[in-house]
């Protein structure tokens, strides 16, 4: 397995893609979305299978990917992206001159794409990491994920299309098929200089120590997901039980909970908690299990169910139905906040329809949860305006332990556009401070660069006198365009 | 050594001093610079004493030091940095209303600075990491560097008179001194959520690796220093030759060597070596040895010059004097750029005021050059404008090499504003998408949160209808003010 001639190619693409204008780059990426638009009814049907997925859902999905597609195009041809900033010589300035100083987000270089099960569309070959990199000006070296190769191959072959139809060179983006042994290649190629991954904790770590291990360490930008809690307060609940109760249940099986934000964990003051539950259970009783993405997830699922089984702590309030090949059976245990405290394994995301119902006592013990919570992407509280304005202190420790934190509705379905964070504290990524949906995500695979006194002809449009581009720049600390 | 309570107390005042209006925390900079402009007389003394740098340095490093304290205190005043993003609610929506989301930067918490012994002041107690992660809202646990411990605890001493004088828990900053296995220990606390450090390769590294060793990796931002290449082309030393050898030692020399930025390579096309080499020489002729920071700094100097002189490649313009207890002498070797490509030893950073001359014979060699150079903070180029048209592919492949690219004078004298870049890629630091200098600095210690739906009165003012803080923010993916 030996990956230079690709790697020696990509770098190769590089060097002529970067310095393409924004406006060819982001026409490229039009071109894709609309390839793929046009190969929609061979990608459907092709990802259904692969996935379990329903038609809608997978119909849905390549409508969010084209959509980010474009995004990414619109915001690479209209160009401020690159938080161009102008400082001014000022050859009079006492004691020492002032030089010219433009700075200006360059792309990295070639970068290594992991695919997610999950999502065999708008994470995976051509997804939010795909696009976000070749937007800024990164080839992609995209690691298929073996759980839907034709979906992949026919994605890859779009993009190839689309490569080809804007006149671009072919090492854009290979696609590269195998296991943990071609990831990890990848990954310690010393030609590689960013890896993005969504999926599991244990994979997304093996490849952050891998990264940092390699004589030159790079970014790894993994999205291991996270059990994204739900804080409800008595009155919030008392008000709007059924209705709750309805949208929780929704965003825990939707898509056989299997999404980053699927919400696993709901904090539930016990005064509530019985008639929450029960409303709860009701809802469950009607969905019935579902395909999850491949047998292996399906059995990782029902060994975690089994798992928590055998703790007493726990009282099962929809047990799992006995296990099956493939379906996932939704399930549901409630604990004491107590018992829930005193051992972290509670926290441990179970990939899948299953959640668990905290009930605390009193405010004291929701601090102390807030607390000891985990890093999560997501944390979603359900409160009355007026039930929160002695809750400052909990909210701000919240924040703590987030990346988007939610005061209406459910966590899942992720926005794609300018505010959205996709990401939060470890452990659901190994990058706080990035997201891997919405516009910012471009800035994964672009690191900044000063030019101090270059000549005018030799500076890139953004940063040259008189704003070619017509962007945004920040000039002498001031905006303008 | 258990620095449980200082960092239990830090988490304390942030989570006081993080919801502090900007205006208040800029107050605050301005006092802490006023505290130290009026201890000078008292600082000064102690950091020429214990650095060896001469009187005139120290105090341009005071101002230096005051005035990114001054920048820091207007970015927070004016409060822009947070980068605010709004994207409105759609309720109308189809299929699915929009939420409103909204983003901003967030601080991280307790960060662990590492002061560094060749800035005593500027890159040190109240240096740019410090001041940039109080800036952002971050409480600073520091790593006194063993060389300077007098001027550490005066100015550790000044920053508590600033806070108290504003009125701040005193835990924002807490002053610890000690070796090594101190600083291991505050890297490794759990509490601690980034890490800045400015010194050696094996400094930064020991630290990056423990760092992502804990059970919560957290970022490393180490400046671990460059050879800060200068890539010279005929024409423009021929008609320049005498002033860049000037400019050269100039650059070479000051401060006896130990700054990031010091030239430690310089390519010179081998028609122009021979005139070029002897100006040099005969600048170097009239520069005396002088102290170093401290003895096994002058130690280490010496060492790596005694290794170079074991190589026969290199040809020796100027040998170091006898080996002094302190003082650092110049030396400046040749080599082919045959030999010098030949092993990657010739790259590496001598602390001091060492250089290496390295003669090629073609700009083939150059782009070979290129291709093989270590990640540097900055790379100089020297050439007239009509030698740099057919130079595009080089100025590319340097690009990949650097974090800040000049065109005119010498990479010494880092200047401190909007698009000053000081951060290249590895080896030069750990996080090429950062900057140790210059307002972006401030970010390192940030990460973004988005806020979905949260009720208007529990949003940060930077965040709330009506920008009750008149800062620029992009709305829609428009930025208004």
């Amino acid at each position: 397995m030996n990956f230079d001639s690709i790697f020696s190619a990509a770098q190769e693409a590089f060097l002529f893609y970067k310095n393409l204008p924004g406006k060819e780059k982001g026409e490229f990426l039009d071109t894709l979305a609309e390839t793929l638009e046009a190969n929609r009814a061979e990608i459907v049907p092709l990802a259904v299978k692969e996935s379990n997925l329903p038609e809608g859902r997978i119909n849905g999905e390549l409508g969010r990917t084209t959509g980010q597609i474009k995004l990414f195009a619109n915001m690479v041809k209209e160009g401020s992206w690159v938080e161009a900033t102008v400082d001014p010589a000022d050859p009079n300035r006492a004691p020492l001159p002032k030089a010219d100083i433009r700075r200006m987000l360059t792309p990295l270089g070639p970068v290594v794409v992991f695919g997610a099960s999950n999502f065999p569309l708008a994470f995976s070959t051509a997804g939010g990491d795909t696009i976000s990199a070749l937007a800024s000006g990164c080839p992609v070296i995209y690691k298929a994920h073996p759980a839907h190769p034709e979906t992949s191959r026919k994605v890859a072959d779009c993009i190839h299309q689309a490569i080809l139809k804007s006149g671009l060179p072919s090492a854009l983006f290979t696609h590269v098929e195998g296991g943990i042994a071609e990831g990890q290649a990848l990954v310690k190629h010393p030609a590689a200089k960013a890896v993005a991954f969504t999926g599991s904790h244990v994979g997304g770590m093996a490849l952050f120590d891998l990264a940092n291990k390699r004589d030159e360490p790079i970014p790894v930008y993994a999205e291991m997901g996270s059990v994204n809690p739900i804080f409800c307060f008595p009155k919030k609940l008392a008000a709007n039980n059924d209705a709750l109760a309805k949208a929780f249940v929704g965003s825990l099986t939707l898509g056989v909970g299997q999404f980053c934000t699927n919400p696993g964990l709901i904090f539930v003051p016990e005064s509530q908690a019985k008639t929450f539950e029960n409303a709860i259970a009701e809802e469950l009783k009607d969905i019935a299990g579902a395909p999850m993405l491949h047998p292996g997830i399906a059995q990782a699922y029902y060994d975690s169910i089994q798992f928590l089984e055998s703790r007493e702590e726990l009282r099962w309030v929809k047990v799992a139905d006995p296990k099956h090949l493939i379906n996932g059976s939704t399930a549901l245990a409630e604990i004491k906040a107590a018992d829930w405290l005193a051992d972290k394994v509670f926290q441990k995301e179970v990939f899948g329809a299953f959640a668990m119902m905290v009930v605390y006592q009193s405010e004291d013990e929701l601090a102390e949860i807030a607390k000891n919570l985990h890093g999560q992407l997501t944390i979603t509280v359900w409160a009355e305006e007026e039930e929160l304005r002695n809750q400052l202190f909990l909210i701000n420790l919240l924040e703590e332990k987030c990346g988007r934190l939610l005061f209406k509705g459910a966590p899942t379905g992720v926005e794609v556009g300018y505010a959205m964070q996709h990401g939060g504290p470890y452990p659901s990524t190994t990058a706080a401070n990035s997201t891997s949906v919405g516009a910012h995500a471009i800035k994964r695979f672009a690191r900044p660069i000063a030019f101090q006194d270059m000549p005018q002809d030799l500076l890139p449009d953004a940063l040259r006198d008189g704003n070619p581009l017509g962007i945004w720049r920040l000039v002498n600390g001031n905006y303008e365009k």
